[in-house]
């Protein structure tokens, strides 16, 4: 059997889960497409001689050796964002399976169970919850909150789980996550950092402090044509107001001291009942904020939620402000860091404003992560882009560390 | 067979269509709801003697006696906003039903042909043009562009008339609508001047100039945690201050001089691509504005399209312009108007900031208006109202002008 290549991995997918409309890939979970590429995994592990495993939260985890305590775990996830690249995750379960191919080619046994995860809904893309799989897989989400989840049609978590096959009675915590020695995610990096650097791969120092709130406007809806603009309680004006708040808070929060990593997106809305001829009744705003720290994260949202209110009772409007998720900063195992660094001469040490399911793994075993250098630095976006020298770079990466850490 | 009651009929309906995510009602044409309330109009036009006729157009004509030239018109539209009141459409509706009841119940006989007609897609809720069937049936509008416009899920006009039961072939003018002597609207106000004025009928003298323009903002889609904040391109910042620019333009002008009647509404918006931890990579706004005049509505879509542009290129961002609907100034027939006012002696003359069908039929035959009392003044959310015995006086001020002009 010829070794596996991750840009060859990457193509067989390239037309899985297009978006035509936004451009570049929509793979929600559970979806048709999602399901497709969950397809295309297994198919490629059982091909590898692992034991595929689905755990009961959607999870995947194929099995070099007896599924058990001690072991070593690599993977990332196969969903994408909305109108997302063709990297971000794919690469990091595509690197997995080459690295795992090349160490059978070798004709070695691994000293302890090795295991590729794909995690599932990273992105929350679909039930608004970014991590879901590895929070439910390591007891950081509530089964029953969970399955209530509902995406923006109305489908509960329960039920879309239950039509990709899953039983939605066993969802919930994980041991062998709990009890595995390690978990490495490479991934493609999302900002001009290995470019800037001119080098292929990086190993990842923390993920920064991040979070999602919800802000709910109600004003009072009327006809657009015979209120008079004075007197109006329009939400859409007071959410417009509060985005540009929020934007030049965390523009001022960014730029002192320079690049502290502050950041606030409004990158979704949804007005009530949204005809073009209504003032609207109400506006919700979803918004991603980010900070270098945990204490700078509370002080900015803190500050939002301030001009928020300020920005809704100059229209006469109200808002509610709900936290939606919070990640403190996470500072990966420094052991396994300066191991990994050891094995990669020559790697830049770089920290990430990105979420991953390393960042959950982390609160509970030692966990690394991998960068693989992106040319244009964008995310979330079809512009983003690997070359696949750097994508071989990166699968070439991995398979050291897997090999030092599982076969010595 | 006893009278047909104007408060009777619109409690027949008072179920159909009722939207519990945005209360109120959402209506929209050839969905499930709307089919039901035409096949509730045609059931009682038949059994009042009408011959009901479809036309082309997704309208429907209920005639007394024979359908041709010289007809006297009565009627308004059966769909809604999304989440819109009980009383905008199906009060002009339910009281031209009454009135031909109550002249029926008289054993006259009509001098000329008379038509309760409804008119589809008034409200443009579902194809983002408003007075859709009345535009259709007196040849304002393309028939080869109506059957291409699409809904919000995609579907063309074309498929969803044939799921409505009409051949799209069939799209066009009617003659009916032009060779008619008169036509006469009644609607709920959409304002509080009959409130203010303690009356509970008036008599319409003009629909003020009103239009729907698309904005489209266009930037560089990216990652919302990886992106510094200096040098972003987002659109949904750049929508955000065109938002605020519209709001501060129209109060101005609706300010200087008071109640000039400018106003410039954004209630629907668009981003792609739409997840809460990405930079949109667009954003588009659809906005409803109007003027006392043209030359005042051109004069203030001109600035917020200035205002616009320089928003967008604040942002890096770029803006597209697109007018989707132009209505300009309509002033109904003079002789028509003092002939209605000369029968309901203390009823106010009243213009609108509202679009109608009659603006439509306006431009080819003799057309009038009558508006009911609104106490709230609330209009297009399910705050709008009308007492019964208003809705009663204006479906007997609906008998009388009916009875002047088709029974002498």
């Amino acid at each position: 059997m010829s070794e596996l290549d991750v840009v060859t991995l990457l193509a067989e997918i390239s037309g899985i889960g297009r978006d035509e409309r936004r451009g570049g890939y929509s793979r929600h979970v559970f979806t048709e497409d999602e399901l497709w590429l969950r397809e295309w995994f297994t198919g490629h592990a059982r091909k590898l001689g692992l034991t595929v495993l689905p755990d009961g939260n959607g999870n995947l985890w194929a099995w070099w050796g007896t599924p058990g305590p001690d072991a070593v775990l690599a993977g990332s996830h196969l969903d994408s964002v909305p109108g997302g690249g063709a990297y971000d995750g794919p690469l990091g379960v595509a690197s997995a399976l080459a690295a795992v191919s090349r160490l059978r080619a070798a004709g070695e046994q691994p000293s302890r169970p090795l295991a590729v995860v794909v995690f599932a809904e990273e992105e929350g893309s679909r039930f608004g919850r970014a991590c879901l799989g590895s929070r439910l897989a390591c007891g950081q989400a509530d089964p029953a909150q969970v399955r209530g989840l509902r995406d923006p049609d109305g489908v509960t978590f329960e039920r879309a789980a239950r039509y990709a096959g899953l039983d939605p009675a066993g969802l919930g915590p994980v041991r062998w996550a709990a009890e595995a020695a390690g978990f490495v995610e490479l991934h493609v990096e999302q900002g001009r950092g290995l470019a800037d650097l001119g080098q292929p791969v990086a190993v990842g120092t923390a993920i920064l402090a991040h979070g999602r709130w919800r802000l709910e406007f109600t004003g009072e809806g009327n006809h657009a044509g015979t209120t008079r603009m004075a007197g109006r309680r329009d939400p859409v004006v007071a959410t417009s107001r509060a985005v540009l708040a929020a934007r030049d808070l965390a523009l001022a929060a960014d730029n002192a001291p320079a690049d502290s990593n502050a950041r606030a997106t409004v990158g979704r809305a949804e007005i009530v009942p949204g005809g073009t001829n209504v003032i609207a009744s109400a506006a919700t705003l979803w918004m991603d904020c980010r900070a270098g720290d945990d204490a700078e994260l509370a002080t900015l949202v803190a500050e939002i939620t301030e001009a928020a209110r300020g920005a809704a009772a100059a229209e006469g409007c109200a808002v509610a402000v709900t936290q939606e998720s919070l990640s403190p900063l996470v500072e990966f195992h420094a052991g396994l860091r300066d191991r990994i660094a050891a094995l990669l001469p020559g790697a830049p040490l770089l920290a990430t404003g990105a979420g991953h399911d390393a960042g959950i793994l982390a609160e509970v075993i030692p966990t690394a992560m991998l960068f693989v250098r992106n040319p244009t630095g964008v995310s979330h976006a079809p512009g983003e882009a690997a070359t696949d020298e750097d994508c071989r770079a990166g699968a070439g990466a991995l398979t050291t560390v897997l090999r030092d850490l599982a076969f010595r």
